[in-house]
């Protein structure tokens, strides 16, 4: 998907939100267990509850590979639902790969030749023959630049000589490597007024906003100082979501969470 | 696999060779590709050849799910019969992951409980809760340090106000969460001179060592300046020893490769 093309559906759905598919057999309501593929089931239900009011589903993969070939299958039969039934959500996998030339490439074949997804969550330390390999004509990068979890304070925010912290580094570098056409960054909700800096250094890109809901970031600050005329934010939620209830009304739930994130992501929007 | 239990593997052998199983579909033998699973077949071959002349296998993630559940599943045969036949062997999933706190412990039932396999190499960027849910006993984090590739240098060297190079802070401050029982750290053997550096900081720990071969390395410098009492190191050679011939002689050009590599480390353990 384009950037463009991305920009046109949050506008049209007057919603920036990402809905995090962290399906954890533990969590799924008891009654979907019975299902031949219960991780699929419950992605289905959200889904299909959810898609009017989210431009984007974010499949983490680290709760698929937990299951081996049964979890592969799960995820591959999300993608292809996705791609079939809401082709017009942009679908990125959360698999913070990033590794040599010669390996990024491999990477790159799996989720944009083999699964056709839009975006993949890439970590930067090898630097750019490890991140370069999985840009494309709408095909994107999520570089991680400031995570929203506590180790992000061990490295992320280390200053070099001239002052420049490690995240600053990472976004000005990879400007060098690619375009707001095929790059976006994480950056964690949990540090609202660091989106005041991020802004100096990325303008105009898209920010990846995970940690919104159960981590405790609040979206009216991350829109106060990280929004632009693009809007500019894919506002990720999941397990406020996905789990707003772990009983047989768990899909209707998970619509009402979401519609209410839509309604106040609307009026930011319109702020 | 314990420390102990990895330095007598490595005194038994006289080699410290890890062979990395990147394997490549593209590149494996003509004849192999009629087999149900060429993937593992060429790995099985592979391995019986080397197996005396290594102390570790390292197979690469990326080029297993570049085929999806298929190649899965070659992975999953690869990693059973390495238990099953050469039980004796360290078994390094080399996989790039780090994550918040709760994904990382995701990805560490999934390697460690599922396919337990010994250790995994792992992504430093997103800090301690990122990277200490994949210690245990006889389970270990292989942290990027200061890797191999071109892109190394954009944000690895990078000093901070104090003169620290990033690499050596991942390599310092990781040492509060991890011991010389459960963590190593990559680097590439195409900066034998930093191996001094990374000595003063990592005295005791083990060094996965990539880059050595195909990418230049020279194991000799990799020894003079890497090598401790208990040796150390563990060198990894993949393309140099896998791909040694294309034809109907693979395993037998990989053992043959394998054992000139194994006579070498033997001269320079006894040096």
């Amino acid at each position: 998907m384009t950037r463009q093309e991305l920009i046109q559906q949050i506008r049209q759905k007057q919603s920036f939100l990402c809905v995090g598919l962290d399906t954890d057999i533990k969590k799924v309501p008891q009654h979907l267990l019975a299902e031949e593929d219960p991780l699929f089931a419950f992605n289905k239900a959200i889904i299909d509850a959810t898609a009017p009011y989210c431009v984007a589903y974010k499949p983490n993969l680290a709760f698929y590979e937990a299951h081996g070939v049964k979890g592969l299958v799960a995820f591959e039969k999300t993608i292809e639902y996705l791609h079939r039934e809401h082709p017009e959500h942009f679908i990125i996998a959360d698999a913070k790969r990033g590794d040599i030339g010669n390996t990024s490439k491999m990477y790159a074949r799996t989720f944009f030749d083999l699964y056709g997804i839009d975006a993949l969550t890439v970590a930067p330390y090898m630097g750019e023959d490890s991140v370069t390999p999985f840009m494309g004509e709408g095909q994107w990068v999520i570089l991680l630049a400031l995570t929203s979890n506590k180790g992000s304070l061990d490295f992320q925010l280390t200053e070099d000589k001239d002052g420049e912290r490690l995240f600053e580094k990472v976004i000005r570098k990879s400007q060098e490597w690619g375009t707001t056409e095929n790059m976006m960054y994480v950056v964690g909700a949990t540090r609202g007024e660091m989106f005041k800096d991020i802004r100096k250094v990325a303008p105009d890109h898209f920010l990846l906003v995970p940690g919104v809901g159960a981590q405790g970031g609040s979206l009216e600050e991350v829109c106060r100082y990280g929004m632009t005329k693009d809007c500019g934010l894919l506002v990720n939620s999941s397990r406020a979501i996905i789990y707003a209830s772990d009983g047989e009304d768990f899909a209707q739930a998970a619509a009402r969470e979401a519609q209410k994130v839509q309604e106040q992501m609307k009026r930011l929007l319109n702020d």
